[in-house]
């Protein structure tokens, strides 16, 4: 099975859309997703756009998607990319295609002299955790994230 | 006391170096700092800057600093802010400079139209833990960031 990966264009938006809800269904967290197609199109392929965004396809066939942005680490004074998201629909899963998109984004990493490539994930998702730490991911388990937005984010500024 | 904050140049790189060592001190990570004047000069104040770095200064004396760059949520389809570093120098703690650069960046974000305002925390840091949660910010506890650097990069590459 040849498993090809393509950057995505703008006319992709709707596929992009479809491919961020699946993976929203599946961390069941879809009553967060407030993305339509005309913000999607506005901030990843307008005149600054926020991610890059990787297509998996057999043959004709979408089956999955990488999105991901620079960080940067102040510790090593390198640049770094974080994955925001990453899918593959249930349908083609077990068939190497997140590995392929895995690889595909660390591959960029290091043409681009990254010191770190990191993602996150849901600590109930077991399946996911096995695959990484396969790949030589380390859990940064001392680690919290903390949020502020919406009305936290205007009271704050 | 007046807290005056300003956006760092270049010429700053040797203050930001020790402001960097200073926090990984803090963290007791210390032996992970690679950076140099050098790197940060690079990354930092090159072509392609890898981050925003701002200064809070009183009088003519840096008390502190922040560091932070663009993130991305495809769920909101919104630019975000993650800020990487938040320090402030032992002997200036407790008199309001680490809120007044969290103010500062929570109003850049609010500013470029961005739905979420994120960092992350070391878990036995309390004193910052209850200072985030007393200004609105909501701990993502059921994540974890994975991350994979150095040899384990190559090889997946």
């Amino acid at each position: 099975m040849e498993i090809r990966i393509a950057e995505a264009v703008a006319a992709d938006v709707p596929l992009i859309l479809e491919l961020i809800r699946g993976l929203a269904d599946y961390e069941k967290l879809s009553d967060q997703v407030t993305a339509t197609e005309e913000k999607l199109r506005a901030t990843l392929f307008g005149p600054r756009p926020g991610a890059d965004v990787l297509l998996a396809y057999v043959g004709e066939v979408c089956a999955g998607f990488a999105l991901f942005f620079p960080n940067y680490s102040t510790f090593l004074a390198k640049p770094g990319i974080f994955l925001e998201d990453l899918y593959v629909k249930p349908e083609w899963r077990g068939k190497g295609i997140g590995k392929a998109l895995l690889v595909r984004v660390a591959a960029i990493a290091r043409d681009r002299g990254c010191g770190r490539f990191e993602w996150e994930v849901l600590d109930w998702n077991e399946p996911s955790i096995g695959f990484y730490k396969s790949l030589g991911a380390v859990a940064m388990v001392e680690w919290t994230k903390y949020r502020v937005t919406g009305e936290a984010l205007e009271r704050l500024s």
